[in-house]
């Protein structure tokens, strides 16, 4: 349980540094900073608590907001520096995503027993925050690029979903499935791996593809 | 009650094959097409149930997950034909947006007892799922666009509230609403019907208008 | 208290106009001019309400849905003189921001009497309509424009937080908040307040910068 808060709090801290980083790159202030940071970091929380009915995790523990604050101001006087180490932050943020995706399908999982529902949840929680982060930046989301990230997180709360449904330590699940979603995401990352992509056919006339 | 949930179901589903037709027009790998599937498809019962204060139908019953899965498979494999059909899903998420308007209303009539909260969550769960779609796929929202589409479903959620409120049968009140709703937004596509629309006056410089 | 009601339906009514004049910048029909209303005026209250799971105040009160009706219809028909009066309603959302910064710190410190919970309400409910409806609209989001906004929600809220979390009356603090929060919005307004801005470091190629 230490370990998965500890990874909980390191998840929301990563997250917000990209938020921050999002909004240097649209040269905001300070305020602008800790708003990037606080709806990247707790965003995907968020709207996981809100669907599950249950309480919203940082009005219970509002620590996670002051994380998120810290991280943009520490982002805001550093960004020079950590643009420059932009791949790191990649790789960090991979680790968010391998942690956010088997935390949310353990909280899916304990709310409603269902594997799907978990998956859900999983894959929501590790990237709703980064959507909202590019919508509101006004830039082309997480979804639509080519990369390999929503499948990343679905694979962590797969593999946490179905070692936990079929018996297996919770603890044992949750390390295997950060660690396969981080392996994914990393692939991607090193390696450029991507699925065969839907293709048009060439050719048609666009106001049939409309 | 069994008609309902059948128009449901169908709902989603139609709903979910617009989603994944939007991941197909750029040009997704199939996650990506289960993603806009399940947002499409069940966004707007989501936002519904969060409104007000209800669990959230999904997480009750996963099989609306799974049929968004299939939906987003199917239409993986199959959108070369399905786009050259445009005009018949066009029909077919007519006939979702009619149900999901009688549906949303229905729920927010029983859970408030409001006519005019019924109306906004009738409006809500048929236009919500379409508007995250076209955000989230970098289009212009259904809003913006010239034609009858959220009168549409005001229209449904209206006549269905309008008639259960004065003591109609629910079951013809539902029916009579979903077709009040599928000919608002069948004249619509069929004869291009649209509201006046504001036009500002000519010739004013721009930074009043900003 | 009967005070803070006015203000809150002031609030609502205020944003409501801004959303309406977003719709008529997009030329839609009086549906359209409805929806942007709805959505700007109730949304940020609504994602409050959602977020501190509390009945959405809106399907207790339905009143506030037919005060934004009657705003989108005033606005759909004397748009043309409104606009020419631009900066009025900037002023007039001014009010606004301040009204609901206060209002949402207020709920938000008394459901879960954290300090730093309701900085976080107060600037949501603040500002969470206008951006909804910059989004919907395709417009740049409020964030990203280098006037002083957000700020001057988080001011409300941090005033009216710390003054009544040491014990001040709380109409008091509600009053010496919504003052502040309209003077650090009225000074931007005024003289351009603005804070200094990130700058990355010139020179740096693209592909870093990402």
């Amino acid at each position: 349980m230490n370990a998965l808060q500890l990874l909980d709090y390191a998840g929301v801290a990563v997250f917000a540094a990209t938020g921050a980083l999002a909004a240097s790159r649209k040269e905001l202030d300070i305020i602008g900073f800790v708003f990037f940071a606080a709806i990247t970091g707790m965003g995907g929380g968020t709207v996981r608590d809100v669907v599950l009915n249950s309480p919203v995790f940082w009005t219970l523990k509002p620590a996670y907001v002051l994380v998120c604050v810290a991280v943009a101001i520490v982002v805001f006087f550093t960004a020079p520096m950590l643009e420059s180490r932009y791949r790191l932050l990649l790789w960090l943020d991979a680790v968010g995503l391998a942690a956010y995706s088997v935390l949310g399908a353990a909280l899916g999982l304990s709310v409603t027993g269902s594997p799907v529902v978990a998956l859900v949840t999983g894959m929501m929680t590790a990237t709703v925050g980064g959507i909202i982060r590019d919508v509101l930046a006004g830039e082309p989301s997480v979804l639509l690029r080519p990369e390999v990230y929503v499948t990343a997180a679905l694979t962590g709360a797969a593999v946490y979903t179905a070692l936990s449904y079929f018996g297996v330590d919770r603890a044992i699940a949750a390390g295997v499935g950060v660690l396969a979603a981080f392996l994914v995401r990393g692939g991607a990352l090193r390696f450029g791996w991507s699925f065969p992509r839907y293709k048009s056919r060439p050719g048609r006339p666009p106001e049939e593809q409309e």
